[in-house]
């Protein structure tokens, strides 16, 4: 069967996107939460109706989205969490502690000057990468048990 | 049995406290993770040796705290998570993650200007507090069915 | 251990009572929902501040109401769901489900006029009483072997 | 994976039909319980043979139902669960319950003279829809990421 | 997805047999234990060794074929029982314990003079047949919602 | 905490009574079915109302039963099961059942002329005993880790 | 749905290789951690980063490795587990542990001079081979209820 | 409630009793498994009979010794696994591999030259410690907050 991965996190780059394509020929699925951020934002209440309060305005999207992004973690083998340089990511952080509960393969991507606000979600991670290659490398090792240099070397 | 309550998040302020006091009286046991944060950062290197990386140092010291966390939120009825003004708090979020997964009653302390950050994490609450004694009043209404006027009137 | 029940459903008389007092002398300990008409509906808006809408404002009550029925529930041996004979009652047939796919062992008590429309509720549970009186012969005969007749017999 | 979606409750209008062809080219499984009333009322009997009192009648018929229902309900990523104008629909709070409990994503579709009756529903649902449409909506954002508008303007 | 059903229990009539012919046409998958009386007796010495005891004879084999009927029971949507009318047969009991443990539907297969020391295990089941017919019947019906009446109709 | 023991099976012979006198002194609590066998057969009826088949007289009472021996088996850290020489004695097969895939650790107290038909049973318990004393024995070493000969010898 | 093996342990004899080759025709999908012994070792650091500690080079080598152990197991209908002649081997008694709590059906391979000190792991198991061919005669018996001698002649 | 921490591993030196030692004053209750050799070796047979197989006399007294140990390690919030100089000690890992499987805190006490070999029981534990006062740190810490110069300080 394929392996599951869902990318969660940070939605202002394209590590997802360079992730997908570093992976390509392996026997992987990819998911993610709606990373188009209006529409994220808007669900709810596009849906479902306005709201006038901005806090029920962002729970009723926060609940829609939901239906998505418990279905892509409880369907995965791996979560793969980006922390990104701005904003407060909570919703990252979250996703994280839901990954760790279920007993998925976390994997953060995060740079080093985060590590120490990060640790906690370091430790229950069976990965800490700086770069979206080096989740690319993993999935490669994990399906095929081929290291970086062994490929590069097989493709030469 | 006693209500099991684990305070988790930000350790700057007395919030921990203003729930304890106010919550006089009640069938309560709180519990929390280590708020002394010299200890909490530095206690995996002072049990188990130093290290020369801090990556590591903080690992250890995470993980050792992982075994008081993960040990209260297991044991807990309910889990009040606190996001202060501050930080990036991240461990605060992966603790409501934990909480949610495990089917905990969750309950968020923060301010309406995290409101949107938080949105998610909300939106797995079942209750967004805005001040301590909110949070002791739930406390006592759980536990009695008396509402904070019901209260007063009943006092006088 | 004590038997724990929890008893849900209708709030408008005394069945709650008729039970514990008929199980007098026995190792039980029973939990419920706020069985206090105006607290329950108004808890969250109580509690948490006010809300414009009605449907929000069921919604922070209901939420806070899940912190004790949902501890009551997962605490409990056995759940008694009672239907009465007016109002939808929608919160006692949701109650009898989640007793149902947590494994809970399942009374009901209702009228012969709701069987039909009960059918589906009854078929999940281990007990259909039609009196106060009978749940509280079971939790008897559950706890010392003993059935009415025998414990007439005995008190004579 | 498709999306595998249960239609719980009512059973006398066609809004499993207005999901169901509001959803097309969407990779969704839906099931339901079987909507003929007189077969779904019968069959425990017809099957297993008749029986002189109602209540065995109705419970022979409810147990076979739960066959299907159970099946249903387990292997769903989504339970909406409608809830008409008429009757007492105990099954379809039932059936919330237990999608409730077994950590299913659940979408209510109901009117708003029902809220107040349904508010502990609600609580526990990531949705709540008043016409089919808005459901079908839901279950295209979840699968697509595509909102409302963008799906018509896309359309033009 | 095939709607999975395993046949335990009694192996020395066609009762199997005649529930998968009457099932034709139905998307069921049906699996079973090892029905070769001798195969299944001595499975475990002719593959890893003979034995002085008959007890550890009997140990080996039944723990071979617990391989199989762990999958089979674990596997299933449905888990049919028969018990015949000869011998102990308390593993078709035991693995009805396990069926109502794991919350796979129940079904149980046997004949009226055996109600009474059945009556445990049927009080875990959802129907009790009293012929192959009738399983096959359930099983279309939980399938198609075709009762057999409606059955025979459509086939005129 | 004390030791749980759930005594399932045959109730015609004192062998419960013996397993307990012989642990006197150890943190044991034992609980086990309703052992008066006409009690036990009516308790559905005599609580809940008399029932024209025998049918469903057998299922209200094996119903109310099932209260009693679920949560005896749930909170058990050992099940022993008895078969006597009489008897189908299919429910304590079934409760093997329900212990076995429930984790719970399983003792078969048996005589060797079942060892056959018992053997899938056997296979899943951790010890076959042949008369009571052997479990108490059992049960003297789990807790104090002695050994019937110690025992002695420390008594002398 | 085939049966999903997952071949745990010793890596330096061509067991596995045995077991799939002599497997042939079945329907069965084998899978295994990574072989390569020194890919095994490196892959942490050849993927995330030198370390300098030995101990962490190691941690966050076996980290990598546990994404694909833990899902080989926890996909798994069978584990079997390999003990060769050298070495510790801690890591296949590890995989024998998690094997055991997550339920799933254990076959260890491993020689008679070693029974004694793997007589915890052998008692969790359901079969204790001494060659390959043993493992692949269980995998075909659990499938086709054929045993080796049956086979024999079948292929005469 | 007291923290509940189960010894298991090596029984040829005084670890446990230097931990337990070490913790005086600490709400903790310990458990281990029976630390007589021969007894934990004959337990089986010394209770249920003599057998001729040395591999069934290991046998049967490992699944005696299974019914404290799982105990043991179920009811634990902590497991430390103590690896010893000598021996296999596959039980030991074994047992760690179920603590993993089972989300208890895993603490390993080993020495460096065991480091590779342990590697993958080190990932998955907590804490690496190498004697048994800093086992006994952690639970301080753990209970109480404070590190071991914190306590030395506040001694003096």
């Amino acid at each position: 069967m394929a392996l599951a991965v869902y990318l969660s996190g940070e939605i202002h780059t394209d590590w997802r996107e360079q992730i997908i394509s570093a992976s390509e020929g392996l026997d992987v699925v990819f998911s993610s939460p709606v990373t188009d951020h209006d529409a994220s934002d808007d669900c709810g209440v596009a849906i479902l109706g306005a709201e006038d309060q901005k806090f029920w305005h962002d729970r009723k999207g926060a609940m829609v989205n939901a239906i998505r992004t418990r279905r892509g973690i409880s369907a995965a083998d791996i979560v793969v969490v980006r922390f990104g340089e701005k904003y407060k990511q909570w919703n990252a952080a979250f996703d994280a502690g839901i990954a760790a509960a279920e007993g998925k393969s976390l994997i953060v991507l995060s740079q080093p000057d985060h590590d120490h606000a990060l640790k906690e979600v370091h430790a229950a991670s069976l990965a800490v990468a700086r770069d979206p290659r080096q989740v690319a490398q993993i999935l490669r090792y994990v399906l095929t048990g081929k290291l970086p240099e062994a490929e590069q070397m097989a493709a030469e």
